[in-house]
């Protein structure tokens, strides 16, 4: 499995949820041809642009499960873009984020539309109720594309659970994720509970699961997802911490410094703080959260992150996580195409530039 | 069928609702006891309040179809309970109100709280993202309780398309109403698209349609629900109109007016509208959708919609819709109980005070 074969899968997945959406799109018109700014802004959203990383663990957990290769397991595979969608349009109203993945957030979009058409009301509130229906209308899509994806119904029903609790995590982590933000304070444990929820499980562990359960896997194949996949995804997110603070912008697609901007409580600040003097203690107090924070202020942070060391530390748990990820594959039954490509994707996910 | 009955299967439908939240709970607590108040404001929401209308048409919807009484049902249509939750909330954080069911809103309990707690930034700002993400959990929570509510696969399966299509309905329905707010106007016929989407399909014939695919009804049972269902929804949405601005606050929980504040595109608006003559129709201009408007400024725009002949008018045509409702049950194959039971519900449905 090369980059181009992943390659390969990224493409399928994008025409699975192209060929779904384009089921969708007449439904919607037979409502009110009103609707089609609404499904333009979902395409656009699905189709320009995301990692696709989720239905990729899933496929490779359903692969690597004894499952075969075809079309049905692509398209459920790549429902879970659908509840990734969903998570980000409400994340960046949540957050009041201008932008995401290079382009304007979906709520600034429809504001941008309710100013331009001159409509009544407020522009932000029109774009805000806007981005909360149509994030949940990608939630209610996830699931039909699910139920629609040619799986036998056997299959579905042995996988509902698992995704029924990847759903509820997905919700609570966020929710958690909210609360530490508000409560403030600088708890590495609790930054790891955040990223265990939000993250860990649902970025990895749930969908190699989920695929996992469609095949019909036994308890071994499901143990070693969760100890591949519990500390991969921990380190994607760590990994995610330190890009949101170091991430070069044409490749992350976020403004830099966005995630010290929104005061984001992540494992890499909470590091700094626990080695940091009260001066560098104060620059995070100061600067934190300050959504005018200026280029030289990220620029003072970031010098805060690197000399406390917090920056290499996270790099050397980033790299241990991975190590522990990749010997969790070695077990017996699974199959061997699958877990080279889990070892490349660990790598490249944990590896990333954006 | 008397109304003790129906305070019966109300009742059922609350147990049943508490008993899913009963076996959420455990998984909340395990992931985290900060969860614990989230858990509790959806507790409250969901047990304190609510006609249970949705969850009756789907239990007489699978009963006139000739499904037998068993829990397995009455779990299965409780579980519309939390979709319309999902959507309550959401639109409470989407119109901004204040109150729900004469309590706080849940994003005005969630900013409260923020402020009792002196936590960081915007109260506001939790306060909608708790409530984006417990609305967000509701809409899941209502598949996982049709899913596991112990009702065979088949009939699951057979039920799944109905149950998509509804909840696609009803967020389109949704973002009309948005766009109709947004837009302005009074067109009778826009307001008409939202009202049947909103609400005629939403909260009468998809709800008896997902009930009678449960039961694998033929097609003549479906098309009666249709014909039964939409006039009844349209009168439901047109008592929801005129209790809107006519209605007692004890009664709906809704402050006196609240839809003339917010500047709600009603069918009763665009009516009274069209009779107005330049003078009241500059009167509606005037105070429609301004949120400041006096309880004086209330009873001029009740006159002005009483004297059009705008509220005689609609209840003419509630009177009219009903008739057509209750006329279309008189079709074979269609259990007599049920239909004794979906006659009173139509009555009790469009002649209802909150």
């Amino acid at each position: 499995m090369s980059p181009t074969d992943r390659e390969d899968l990224r493409q399928r997945v994008t025409k699975a949820v192209e060929a779904f959406l384009t089921g969708q799109r007449p439904r919607l018109d037979a409502i009110s041809l009103d609707l089609i700014p609404a499904a333009d802004a979902l395409e656009a959203f699905l189709l320009d642009g995301g990692k696709r990383l989720r239905p990729a663990f899933a496929y490779w957990g359903w692969r690597g499960a004894g499952g075969e290769d075809n079309d049905a397991i692509v398209s459920a595979a790549a429902a879970l873009e659908w509840l990734q969608a969903s998570a980000l349009i409400h994340d960046d109203v949540m957050d009041g984020s201008d932008t995401r993945r290079g382009r304007p957030a979906v709520h600034r979009q429809f504001a941008s539309r309710h100013r331009a058409e001159g409509w009544q009301g407020s522009a932000e509130a029109f774009g805000t109720a806007a981005a909360i229906l149509l994030g949940d209308l990608a939630l209610i899509w996830a699931d039909e594309m699910v139920n629609t994806s040619g799986l036998p119904a056997e299959a579905l029903r042995r996988a509902q659970p698992v995704y029924d609790e990847m759903r509820t995590e997905l919700m609570a982590g966020q929710y958690l994720d909210l609360l530490a933000q508000a409560v403030g304070g600088h708890s590495v444990e609790r930054s790891m509970t955040v990223a265990r929820y939000k993250s860990a499980k649902y970025t990895v562990e749930r969908p190699l699961h989920f695929g996992a359960a469609l095949a019909g896997a036994g308890p071994d194949i499901i143990r070693a997802y969760t100890a591949y996949g519990l500390p991969l995804g921990e380190a994607f997110q760590l990994r995610d911490d330190v890009l949101g603070v170091f991430g070069d912008p044409s490749v992350t697609g976020k403004p830099a410094g966005d995630d010290l901007r929104e005061g984001k409580r992540t494992v890499l600040i909470a590091k700094a703080l626990a080695a940091a003097t009260s001066d560098q203690a104060a620059v995070v107090e100061r600067h934190l959260g300050d959504p005018a924070l200026s280029e030289a202020g990220v620029a003072e942070l970031r010098e805060v992150i690197s000399s406390t060391g917090a920056l290499a530390e996270t790099e050397r748990v980033i790299g241990e996580l991975t190590g522990s990820a990749l010997a969790a594959l070695d077990v017996d039954g699974l199959d061997r195409t699958a877990r080279d490509v889990l070892r490349e994707l660990a790598v490249a996910a944990t590896t990333r530039r954006g």
